[in-house]
This record gives structure tokens, C-alpha cells and sequence, in this order.
């Protein structure tokens, strides 16, 4: 794909053949007026999920067919069902459904007004990849309206046609109704996993309930599968229910034993001290899609990995508006797991959480065990499992942008790229107050008083799309850079295009703590338009401003220009027996309008950067402040690769 | 209502104006084969409940509407649904939904294939009458089939315009599921009532179950609502599951809490020794319609009164066909309860059962307190609430009737008489042989080892409805009759119609036990005609021979001609100080085709009589064999009354 300077418009109206979009010119004042798919090309991605025209919504669905070692992406697409997509190789994508079919769509008797997200157990009924999905009733639902009963079910559809389609089974729901008697907020997006770890809590001596779940006789039928369902209850707070598979009907997948609450947080309360939310945003009124994962240093194992869950909340500023959730975290925990003494039940008790992104229209992970038996790890040499999440990129703030042009765009969102989960240490860091706080997003593990090993969640593109990415054209590297002052340097050599990836290392003198430095890039760049993403100590951000993103955002409210940011703490760490404060490492994909920040394998923020002009394409050193900054292993990588090479 | 001799078929067809039924000559050969509609008042009721045309099926949905005092009677009718119809009187009926009208209906969310048999609140949502209904998702539903899971839910709709419609709850079903991973037969017909007995012996003191649901705040809410839902569990057995309305949200019935499978028996067994089942047939493979009953010597007390049920029993001779239940059992038990030591939960354990009605066509009883209150008992001046049943007397053999002429009559099906239960107490019995026996359907209460009082279920015609049979003209009585050798002697005076009550007292001697005599009466009896109901001691047996009753059975097999019996024992009891057999004291309800016949207010056998002439209105005393019998008190009064005065 090439970015076109002219796009001629589709020739859907009356008016198709009279209008030529120019972005070498100023933009037209107000987009939304122009025709159907004029601006069609003008931001589209291109090594990004998305359906080939039309919205997207939430991930879900995701699974390794063990018939053919393929990847399954899913994703809920233009609020009719859900589509999906195949992959070998975790970039390049084959649609299951085309041609405006879906994977599922609404309208059976469990189902009638809408189908919401679901997971797959791959080999589940009959041996065949098995969607538990959440079946829609009644709508609207909100967590800041009373529930009608009955509005979400849990129900089952079997794989037919190699996973093109999934077939309802003929019966009501599976899990027909929500724990009983409460007052949920919601009740949805089932998230299917198996854990030995789980198995064996619940297995344990003198643990009556937990006796009566662990049958004998799964040993011989593999592991039961669990399934946590996202929602909260009324007055009272955000919840995962947690449920299991009931032996006795687990050839069919029938019947689903309610295990409990196993996580309950406070109506919009917060990860950490003073309610600020500092480093894991709020639990807010409602979680969604809610994920369970249990990692290890290098991938994912269900018995000796560490419990983390993946979560959007759902929340809102004061005053709260019904049906309208204007914060949407998209947050991840690690915790505790044990089953209570008092209750009996499994509860998760978290030991740290964080962003899993900062960027505001990132949300709704929704991440699968990637086996080492997958093509995808055979392919790129990988002999152990890993988890991979997916996570959307709302295209106009939940559908609340106001004006985005999505008609004359023709396509709304995208998924951001996968990635890879894992437990993240990092080593030698000096145990000081930098490590000792509390509600933060890391653990002190080891220490010996001076320095500690600390622990978090690590997150980082998935290898082999970072490979991809990487490996389509060589990196143009920028010479190292040490800025004191303020200034703007371009690169020597910019890219050409607004497809790209940009890392680099950024290293700070101790004294850079207490100073006013926001030190970066400015990206998207020309004359009339830049994208700055920075670094600042003074509250620890990476910040992306977008206030001079596009010349089109100020007459065109619904193209975002707000700052976006996301808190890192770079500790002070022991190198080479000498202290110093962490590298800031940075990797940068800008494919066309989207940009995803990624740092220190822990941190990321996703945007949306709709520059407008054809020559915003430049990169520029960005230093602001009084301090020092070095600049080292400066290279972009352009190109990218078509994710899409069989779409027309 | 007058029986023509000549019925007009309806104008429906093009054969519309050719054909006149003549009932005084011979019928013709294949009844099914003529015009819609020829057949209808051929064998119509007067006296009965029964829709204006069309078939009826099990009646439900019964209560005294708080705002009017009317007592509501409903009914499935057509297979589309429920229909209905009020009474002050419990004699004429004014119906609630006529032109083709229904109370419900299925096509809802929650019931998109059909609506089944539901009880109601009088004072429900709102404080307005509630209908807790069983509604359908897919079909077939068979005990001899696999279930599909959600078939059957149970789901609220509030009555609208005094009663004639009841509005679905725009949710999803209030009791979503069968209990857990039962693998049922069946889970449907809930009937609502309250209790404060099973209130208090939840509420017992060590009891932890029945702790948690003794929430002392229903104090102030009133008493809650049970709800015993029909089925069983394949491979085991036919149940009843107790639910009990959730305090926490008890002012909108959201939530029944599952108490247990409070009654289960195993599969196909019966009532007392030698699986036999001789005095409560069989329990079959599965329970339907399930009424909970608590009855006094006078009527109704939830608090103080003896349990009662009274339950359709589905069962199958061998070999078992799928889908066919070729019997159905009307039966009732009486039992303990209590809350079981070993599992906390609340048990039903019969000490008594029996036939409520021994008809091969009654079946699927529903009924409802009547209260003090209604208008039926101030008009008639009862000041105790009584429970009332309605049982279904199926026209066409649960539709397996083979060729019945049911366009030719047009209507299908009735509801029998209006009965009132309780206990009844049979004194001064003397405790021989004939009173210890195991399995019956009678316990024997204080006895001096001489005489014992026994008590059973008391079985009669509502008061009022009896009074209303009886009231429209003066009853013709004949002479004391006794009959020594075998002999068929007509009344001095038959009634002219083929409507009428009849009554008499029947006289045993002793050595009538050992005889083989067999007494009572031919009616609907002329030259050609005539239907036998005679008692015989062989077989302690009430008997309708129906062999000869229709002139045009012979070539219309789906006029049944099967022999009805049904078990009554006559005791040796002690009158003025002397033994004697306990006098058969017999009501026959004769309403042109339907044949109720009442003994000794315990016993009722309801059947078809369908004879053909006009002229077949004969009644004469029977007896056979040798001994001897007394008919005492002898009296027929013509007429009934039509209990659809608005009807056209």
C-alpha cells in the first residue's frame, strides 16, 4: 500500500465524482461533510488489525486452531458480530470473514439484539474450537442505569468451516443468568482458561467447597477450564466472577459451577494511596474484559506463572452522565491467589497493577495462550507458550468523538499491535525511595538493602511482528546527540512516509530528577504539523503532545488533539558498580495515523497522530527545559509491511 | 341451551348449506369426514368450562383478583396459549379473553415457541396479579427424549385490564435455568403459594440452611411466595423442585431462591408394595402441573394444614415409544415434611396417595385457594378459605386419539366441575384388615384397636357449583329399590335430556365382599345405547362400561369405548353400635358427554359418554351377579344451567 497525495472518493453518492481531496492543501473545514470514503487512505494503517472497511470494536475470540496450528484473531466489527482473521506469522493476515460475513452475528433466541465479545476454548465441543460468548437480550446496558435481568447470557457456538463461521449450539445459554439475586452492573465478556495452579488451590486438603470442585475424575479428562466474567455490582463495585467447568458435564461444556466474586473492588476506588490513581488510573463502576493470565519471566505457564489480570474499567468523571462512561482504563493487575478461610471461595488479591496502555482510546485487551505448538512459534522458533494481547484503538473515542468524519473515512479504529505478556524483572536497582512506595505498578523482590530486583509486568511487541516490522527495509541510524539546551534538530534523515519505526536511547544525568527537562522526538513533522513525544521528570511522563498533530483537528473536533501521557519511573539503577539513573529506552511505530509508544519493556501508550499534510513526515530531536540529555542508538526503520496482502 | 335434534352445520365451507345431522337416526360411518363444526352441540356441555370453540388444555393461571373479588379461571387453549375466564359464583363464567383473544401468548423473548401452564400472585408486581409462567425455547420436550438445555424457563408477566391480558416483564426469565447440571425430563407448571408452616420449619432453631432463608425482615414484607416447579431427572426419577422467593428482592419476584428436589421418587415406581401401583397408579417418569396444597377438615390453612399435592404422573407401558406418554396419572399424596438432619433442605415424604380423578382424561389438575374474601364465598357465605381444583378432562386422548372428529365438533376437550379439597375424616371405622393395609390412599389416625378414624383427601363438587346443579329445578326421586337377583329396571321417570345429577345410596350386606355383585346404573341408556356405572366388591372397583355407550363408536375409534374404573374401598364401619359395609353414597354428574361420577367424598371418576340418540336418556338400576343391594335415596334432578350466560 501507498499512501496516495490525491485519493479519489468511492462512487457511492451523487456527489462522487466531483470532489478530489488534496492533502497538500490546507484541509476542508469540516470532513465529516465530504463523501462517503474520501479520506479513506489519508490515515489508514497498514501492519495494523483492522477490518478491510467499516468499524472495529473490541478483540475477542482469539484462538490457536489445534487442526491447523493457525493463529484465530477476532474482533467485534461495525456492532453486527464478530469477524475475524487468520495468521501463521503474527503479521501478515488472512480474513476468515469477508465480504461482509461474520464469524457470529446476532439474532438467534439467546442472542436476539446483539452478541458481545467471547473467548474459545479450541478444543472444546466435540474436539472442535468452542466460542463461549456473551448472548444479548435486552439492550441498553450500563453500569450507570439499572440492569434488566436477564439482558447478558453466557452461550456456546462450535467452529464450522475451519473456523469461518460459528455455529450456535441449539439449546439456551450456558451460563443463563448472572450469580443470583445480584444487582449486577454487568455481566459479560467470559474469558475461558485452564490453570493448574487453580486447580491445585481449590484441590487443597481441609477446603470443603474446594473439595467438592476438584473431582478425581478430571485427571483423566485433561484440566477443567475456568471462566472469568467481567462486570460489578450495583453500589458496591466492580467485580470478576469467576466460574469452572462442571465435571460431570465436561464433555459438552454444559454446566459452569459459580466459584464467586474471586475479585471485588470498592465503586471507583483505586490501585494505591489518596484515590489518585497514579499508577493504575481507578477500578471504577464496571471491569471489562477481564483476562487471566499467569506468566513467567518468559512466557505464559498455567502452573507456575504469576497470576496477572488484564482489565478495562469503566468509569467516569463527576458528574456522571447516564450511559456514558468517559474514562476507560485499560489496566492490568498481579496478585495473590489462595482460597479463603472463611469463605472457602478462591480470591485474588492484588500485589501491584498498572496500565497496560496510557493511551486514552486503548482498551478491551483481550489476549490468548500463543502454544509453542502454534505455526506462528514454529515458525519463528519458539518452544514454549507465551500470551499475546490484543487491544483496540478506539477511532472516535468510544463513539463519543465529536464530528470524527468516520463516513468520509469509511473505517473507524484498529487494533493496536500484538503483544507480548511476561513478568518483567529489573535488576540492580538501588533500594531507595524511588522503589519503596506504595500502590505502584512493580514488587521489590531480592534485596540486600542496597540494591533490589524488582518485578512487573512486561510488555513489548510481539516478536515477530517487531521482527517484521523490522525487517523489511535497513535502519537509517542517527548519530548519538547530547542536547543541554532547549532546541529542535531535525534528523539527518527523515522518512519519507508516515510508516516507520523510531527507537532510541535516552540516557539523563542524576541532577535530570529535580529539573524541568522533557526531553524526545518531535514526529509527523513539517512546517504546519508535529507530534512531540517526550519524556519529563517532573511527573515522571511520557507525553504525547498532539496540540500541532493536524492542521485538520482544529475545525474537525472529532480528531483528538489532547495530550496524551503515561507515567514510567526510571529507578536509579547499579551498572558496571556505578549508579545511575535507568535508560530510557524507546520504540516508536508510527504507521500512518496511529503511534505506539513503547519503554523500558514495561510501559506503553497508543494514540492516534492524524497528521494531515503529505510532508509531515520529518523527525526532530526534541530537548525543552534546562538539563542534559544523551541521544544514543537513534535509528528509524521505514516501510513497515502490509498486514493485508491477499485484501484488494 | 337446548340439544337440537337437527344441528345446522356452520356455514365455513362449500359443503356448508348440503348436509343436516339427524341424531335420531344411525351416524354416519366416518364422523371425521364431516363438515367443520356439524358435531358441535351434539355432545357439548352446559355446566362445564370450556372455551366458546376450540380444543382446551390444562387449566392454570387461577386466582381471586384482589381489586374485583372475581375468582379468574385460565386455561391453555389451542395450543397458543392461555385464555380465561372470571366467576362470582363458581358456577357461571364470564370470559376474559373471547374473539380469539389470550390472557398470554407466546413470540416474547423469553417464550418464542410456546407458553406453558403458569400460577399466579394475586398480588404480585405492583401489588398487581402476577403470572409466574413457564415459557419455551425450543421444542420437543419429552421425557422420553434427550432435554434441550433452557427448553423450559420460568418468566413474569403482571396482569393488564382487569385481567384480560398479562404483560411479559420486558427481561429475561426470573428463574433462568433448571437446577445445576440436573440432567432433567422436564421443569415446568410452577405453582406459587404460601406457607407459613414451610416458613417456620425453615426457619427452624440449628438449622443453617434453612437459617439463611428464615430472613427475619419478611416479618415486614409478609410471608414469602414458594414456587414448586414439575419434572424429574432422567435415569432417576420424577421430582418436584422447591424454589422460594428471594427476600432481598421480594417486592419484584426478580429472584427464587432453589431449596432443592424437595420431592423425588424413583423412576416408574409406585405407591405402595408389589409395584403395583393399585391405589396411585404409577409416578411415571416425570411430574407435571405439581399443586401444593395445606388442607384442614374445612378447607384451606397454609399454616396448620396437613401438606397435600395433588400431580400428573407421566408414564409409558412397555415398550417405551419417544415421545409418547400413554399414561397419565391424576394423582394426589399427603406427607411429612420436614427439614432432613443430613442435608438441611426441606423434604416431602408421602404417607398417603391416590387418584384425584380415576379418569383415563383427567388430568393436569391446577388449583388455588379460594379465600374468604373472594366473591364467590361472600355470595355464598363461606368464611374460610378453601382450595379449589380445575382438572382437565382431554377430548381426544392427549391427541392420540385416533381419527376424533375435532373440526367436525369444533371444540375439544373440557375442564370438569370445580372441586373443592380438604381432609376428610372417615369415623367409626372398624380397624380390621381392611383399613391396615400399606400403600393406600388413607392413613388411619386414632384408633381404640376396636374403631379407628381414618382420614384421607376429601374430593366434592364445589358448594356452589353443586348448589347451582342442583338449584334449577326440584330433584325427581324413585322408590328404595333393593334388587336381589341380577336385573335391569328402568326409573319410573328418566329425565328427558342427557343433563342431569343424579344421586343414591347404595346398601351392602356383609356378604356382598365375597360376591361377585356388581351395582349400580345404566344411563344415557335407550334401545340402542347405554353406559353402565356399577360398583363390585371383586375388585373394590367404581366401573363406567362404556362399551355400550355410543351407537357411533364402532366405526369412529376415536370415540373411546374403553371400560374407566377406579379403587374405592367401602369400610366395615360402626353405625348405632352395629357393623356394617360403609354405604356407597354415589353423585353422577351427567352434562350430555361428560360423566363425573362422585362416592363417598373421596372418590371421582370422570369420563366421555358420547351417546348418539336423541333418545338415549334412559336411566335404569343395575345389578348383577348374586347377593343383594339396596338403592336408597334416590333422586335426579334435570337441567344443570348454562354456565356461559353471555355467550351467543
Amino acid at each position: 500500500m501507498k499512501l496516495t497525495t490525491t485519493t479519489t472518493l468511492a462512487a457511492t453518492a451523487a456527489t462522487a465524482a466531483a470532489y478530489q481531496l488534496d492533502t497538500t492543501l490546507p484541509p476542508p473545514s469540516n470532513l465529516s461533510t465530504l463523501p462517503n470514503n474520501t479520506l479513506f487512505n489519508v490515515w489508514r494503517p497498514r501492519a495494523h488489525i483492522l477490518p478491510a472497511k467499516g468499524q472495529i470494536g473490541d478483540p475477542c475470540a482469539h484462538y490457536t486452531d489445534p487442526a491447523t496450528g493457525l493463529f484465530h484473531v477476532g474482533f467485534l466489527h461495525d456492532n453486527e458480530g464478530i469477524a475475524g482473521a487468520t495468521t501463521a506469522n503474527m503479521a501478515t493476515f488472512t480474513d476468515t470473514s469477508s465480504n461482509g460475513s461474520f464469524l457470529i452475528q446476532p439474532g438467534g433466541k439467546n442472542d436476539p439484539v446483539a452478541v458481545f465479545d467471547g473467548s474459545v476454548i479450541p478444543s472444546g465441543v466435540n474436539n472442535t474450537p468452542t466460542l463461549l460468548y456473551t448472548s444479548v437480550s435486552f439492550l441498553p446496558i450500563h453500569w450507570s442505569i439499572p440492569y434488566t435481568r436477564g439482558s447478558e447470557t453466557q452461550s456456546l457456538a462450535v467452529a464450522r468451516d475451519g473456523g469461518r463461521r460459528f455455529e450456535k449450539i441449539a439449546q439456551g445459554p450456558v451460563i443463563p443468568d448472572h450469580p443470583f439475586a445480584l444487582d449486577v452492573t454487568a455481566f459479560r465478556d467470559p474469558f475461558v482458561f485452564r490453570s493448574a495452579r487453580l486447580d491445585a488451590l481449590l484441590a487443597a486438603e481441609g477446603n470443603e467447597t474446594a473439595a467438592q470442585l476438584a473431582q478425581a475424575a478430571w485427571t483423566e479428562k485433561g484440566t477443567p477450564w475456568y471462566a472469568a466474567i467481567s462486570g460489578g455490582v450495583h453500589e458496591s463495585g466492580p467485580s470478576q466472577f469467576l466460574y469452572r467447568q462442571n465435571e460431570g458435564n465436561a464433555s459438552d461444556f454444559q454446566y459452569w459451577e459459580y466459584l464467586g466474586e474471586w475479585w471485588h473492588e470498592p465503586t471507583n476506588s483505586t490501585w494505591g494511596p489518596n484515590d489518585e490513581g497514579t499508577w493504575a488510573g481507578r477500578w471504577g463502576f464496571n471491569f471489562e474484559t477481564g483476562n487471566v493470565l499467569f506468566l513467567t519471566e518468559e512466557g505464559h505457564d498455567p502452573k507456575t506463572g504469576e497470576v496477572f489480570v488484564t482489565l478495562g474499567t469503566e468509569g467516569s468523571n463527576a458528574p456522571v452522565k447516564p450511559q456514558v462512561s468517559s474514562i476507560h482504563d485499560m489496566l492490568w493487575a498481579a496478585g495473590e491467589v489462595g482460597v479463603d478461610g472463611t469463605d472457602g471461595k478462591l480470591h485474588f488479591t492484588p500485589t501491584m497493577a498498572g496500565y497496560l496502555d496510557w493511551g486514552f482510546s486503548a482498551y478491551a485487551a483481550a489476549g490468548k495462550v500463543l502454544p509453542a505448538t502454534s505455526a506462528v512459534s514454529k515458525n519463528s522458533g519458539v518452544d514454549f507458550d507465551r500470551f499475546v494481547a490484543f487491544i483496540w484503538l478506539t477511532g472516535d473515542q468510544y463513539e463519543q468523538a465529536d464530528g470524527f468524519p468516520k463516513y468520509a473515512q469509511g473505517w473507524t479504529g484498529s487494533l493496536l499491535l500484538p503483544r507480548e505478556l511476561k513478568v518483567q524483572t529489573i535488576e540492580n536497582v538501588v533500594d531507595n525511595d524511588l522503589v519503596r512506595e506504595e500502590g505502584v505498578s512493580w514488587v521489590v523482590g531480592e534485596s540486600d538493602n542496597t540494591t533490589a530486583t524488582l518485578r512487573t509486568l512486561g510488555i513489548t511487541i510481539a516478536r515477530e511482528t517487531k521482527a517484521a516490522l523490522l525487517g523489511n527495509s535497513s535502519a537509517v541510524e542517527e548519530e548519538d546527540r547530547t542536547l543541554r539546551t532547549a532546541a529542535v534538530v531535525p534528523f539527518q534523515q527523515s522518512p519519507a512516509s508516515k510508516f516507520f519505526v523510531l527507537t532510541a536511547q535516552l540516557e539523563f544525568p542524576a541532577s535530570a530528577r529535580t529539573s524541568n527537562i522533557q526531553s524526545g522526538f518531535e514526529i509527523l513533522a513539517s512546517e504546519l504539523e508535529s507530534t512531540t513525544v517526550y519524556y519529563q521528570f517532573s511527573n515522571e511522563s511520557l507525553v504525547v503532545d498532539r496540540s500541532n498533530t493536524s492542521a485538520a483537528a482544529p475545525t474537525n473536533p472529532g480528531l483528538d488533539s489532547f495530550t496524551e501521557s503515561g507515567k514510567l519511573r526510571l529507578f536509579d539503577v547499579v551498572e558496571d558498580g556505578r549508579e545511575k539513573v535507568e535508560t530510557l529506552d524507546l520504540t516508536i511505530v508510527v504507521d500512518n495515523s496511529i503511534v505506539e509508544v513503547y519503554a523500558n519493556g514495561r510501559f506503553a501508550l497508543s494514540t492516534w497522530a492524524r497528521s494531515w499534510y503529505d510532508n509531515s513526515t520529518q523527525i526532530r530531536f526534541f530537548h525543552n527545559g534546562e538539563g542534559e540529555v544523551q541521544f544514543k542508538n537513534v535509528a528509524v526503520t521505514e516501510g513497515l509491511y502490509n498486514a493485508w496482502p491477499e485484501r484488494e
